[in-house]
């Protein structure tokens, strides 16, 4: 996969960018870096419930001299030996440089209202200083960043309700097989119905990415050569399921090269399951042929195909899928010469191999995670620590 | 903590269930068992390319009578010394009991055709046996389960198109505060825009529910009272954001209080940041009072809000954020009796903790992850292995 890491070191084709709300933007790519047209917050915020008073004027005897609604302009200014009531997030008034906390103060005489605090405060204690979480001017979020729930509010505290973001990927899945039938249809003797595809749709959705689901090909050359051409035009990313092998049914290989310079990349991998898998670059798309066995296309799409699809949208911080540490109930062996991942059970920090074929989907449907047994490890024992990548 | 655990060790108040399209339905939560109406595969199938035979057969010198076709009934009977060509995937025909790979077999006559193997070939090897996979009447996937690529496919390879889930739950956001605007309008002074609420939105939405964004509410216990009652009506879930604390703009706990029993469960947690977290129970709809102070406000949500929200679906698998494991860059100090979350940023395996305060969003938005320092853990040395919680 060296020469997949090589070609990926090329910027992709760039995606055009569209305008979308804010609050629907989660997991969008952004088009541009993000600029604060002001400094935040806006203004001196108190962070606590209390008086906001000049520091130098604690511990003494303070004269209250009004109260700062919140979401007001602070009405008063703070001279020495003077305190106003502020509510947590509100505006300190000018004058005062710290605010002391509620709990800490003893109030006297009612009225004119007088209070007493023994606290000792700093310049600054308990106030946001205006600008202090972000400058004017300053690039808040850069290019290339898959938005989360904290951008999105970071925006819309900015004022930004829309924003630019990249337009989906569009991403062609196409299966193949004469023996594939939609899911919907009955199975006659010798057929099996389309899932791959379908399947790969969620995970395409998922990152990021807009899934093209062709009808499944038959095992022709020519229905190949056509579902390539439409795939160019229409798709930013290709996925062929099935196919990539090198039996008398295996188009795949054959299609790819004739789709676009500089074609091949890889071609077999020492990988288990997923040896066939292929990858290629036809002008600067990414064409990948993935494994027709459901075990396997899911598999290797998760870990081949997904990091491309954030290649193709430049994103920084990728959809990952999560890990957690375990416990191997059992020894395991794998050949030496494959990296190969296997199915588990997790019950609470123990991760049971499940024994399955990468053509029996059920067996992915049994299981919590995956771990790898990488090349050169043949064994790993009973009660061994593995990080069980989560599905 | 642990009264909220045991409070959700009841069964949440069932949600209604509804159809939808099985290739569209990843991260929804089944409604019921999916028990398979028959076994899979349906029929006998060949893990490679090859000759379906009489294993007995092996080795030696086999007449090939026919060639089974992808999609086709098998059109022969395997008998002793027989051979027929088969595709992986395909139909292995009555009579044979195993598959020789066609690169263990060298062609000899070409009409009548045989095939010569030194392989000695052990009954069923290189075949998937009929209900291998899944037996008939096999409970495949149990209700509560979110349904993963891997139930997408299964489903869809049972013929199932569509699929009973339960309706995603109502979760209603309530945020509180004088200073509060919409992100649209332009700020005065002491004025905030409402970001948790939509912020929030799109956390529950990525947990399966369907957010209810309410207006902002203005710091008068009526308008509490009033927004209350339509979230006991409208919502499956409450979740108030802001005035959990105990000061004089602190409706919540009042509030929640009367919304039904058994009422608060849980006020105030020695948890930073976000000591004065609420949960509560209303007629068995979950009621939570959130900090309004942002990053207070998502990391509360993540780590208290999102696993209610998994107990109201009932979900077996509920979303987890990722984990990575990361080497600390240099030591940090928490509170001997507080649970205490900081926001890292990583750089490669190296997590470094990012100052900041939890009113200020921008803090988050350039954190990768958080490492929790338990009750109990005073200080954490550089070059210590964390686990980040992927944000």
């Amino acid at each position: 996969m060296s020469k997949l890491r090589a070609a990926m070191d090329a910027a992709p084709r760039p995606l055009p960018y569209e305008s979308v709300p804010t609050d629907g933007a989660r997991d969008r790519v952004l088009a541009a870096d993000i600029v604060s047209p002001v400094a935040m917050p806006e203004f001196r915020r108190s962070t606590v419930d209390g008086y906001a008073v000049k520091a130098a004027s604690t511990p003494g005897v303070l004269r209250v001299t009004g109260e700062v609604r919140m979401g007001e302009a602070a009405p008063l200014v703070i001279k020495a030996g003077e305190a106003a009531l502020v509510h947590t997030g509100g505006n300190v008034p000018d004058g005062a440089d710290a605010v002391v906390m509620l709990e800490q103060t003893q109030p006297l005489d009612p009225a004119p209202a007088k209070i007493q605090t023994v606290a000792r405060l700093a310049a600054g204690e308990n106030v946001i200083q205006a600008g202090e979480d972000v400058a004017a001017g300053e690039a808040v979020a850069r290019a290339g960043t898959r938005l989360r729930e904290q951008e999105i509010a970071g925006l819309l505290s900015l004022g930004m309700t829309r924003v630019n973001v990249l337009r989906r990927p569009r991403v062609a899945l196409i299966a193949s097989g004469d023996e594939l039938v939609a899911p919907d249809r009955p199975t006659g003797p010798g057929q099996v119905r389309n899932t791959n595809a379908p399947m790969l749709a969620a995970l395409v959705r998922r990152h990021g990415g807009a899934p093209i689901v062709f009808d499944p090909l038959p095992d022709q050359r020519a229905a190949f050569s056509a579902a390539a051409e439409r795939a160019m035009t229409e798709a930013d990313m290709v996925i062929f399921i099935a196919g990539s092998s090198v039996g008398a049914r295996d188009f795949v290989p054959d299609t790819v090269a004739a789709m676009g310079a500089p074609g091949v990349i890889a071609h077999g991998i020492a990988f288990r399951p997923g040896k066939p898998t292929l990858f290629a670059l036809a002008d600067g798309k990414p064409v990948l042929g993935l494994p027709g066995n459901p075990i396997s296309a899911l598999v290797t799409a998760i870990l081949f195909a997904m990091p491309v699809l954030g290649w193709v949208q430049g994103v920084r911080n990728p959809v990952q899928p999560g890990q957690r540490r375990a416990t191997l109930a059992a020894e395991v062996k794998s050949p030496r010469d494959l990296e190969q991942w296997l199915p588990v059970r997790l019950a609470g920090d123990t991760a049971t191999v499940i024994n399955t074929k990468s053509n029996l989907i059920f067996g992915l449907v049994r299981a919590d995670g995956m771990i790898c047994l990488p090349i050169g490890v043949e064994r790993l024992e009973a009660g061994s620590t593995v990080d069980v990548l989560l599905l």
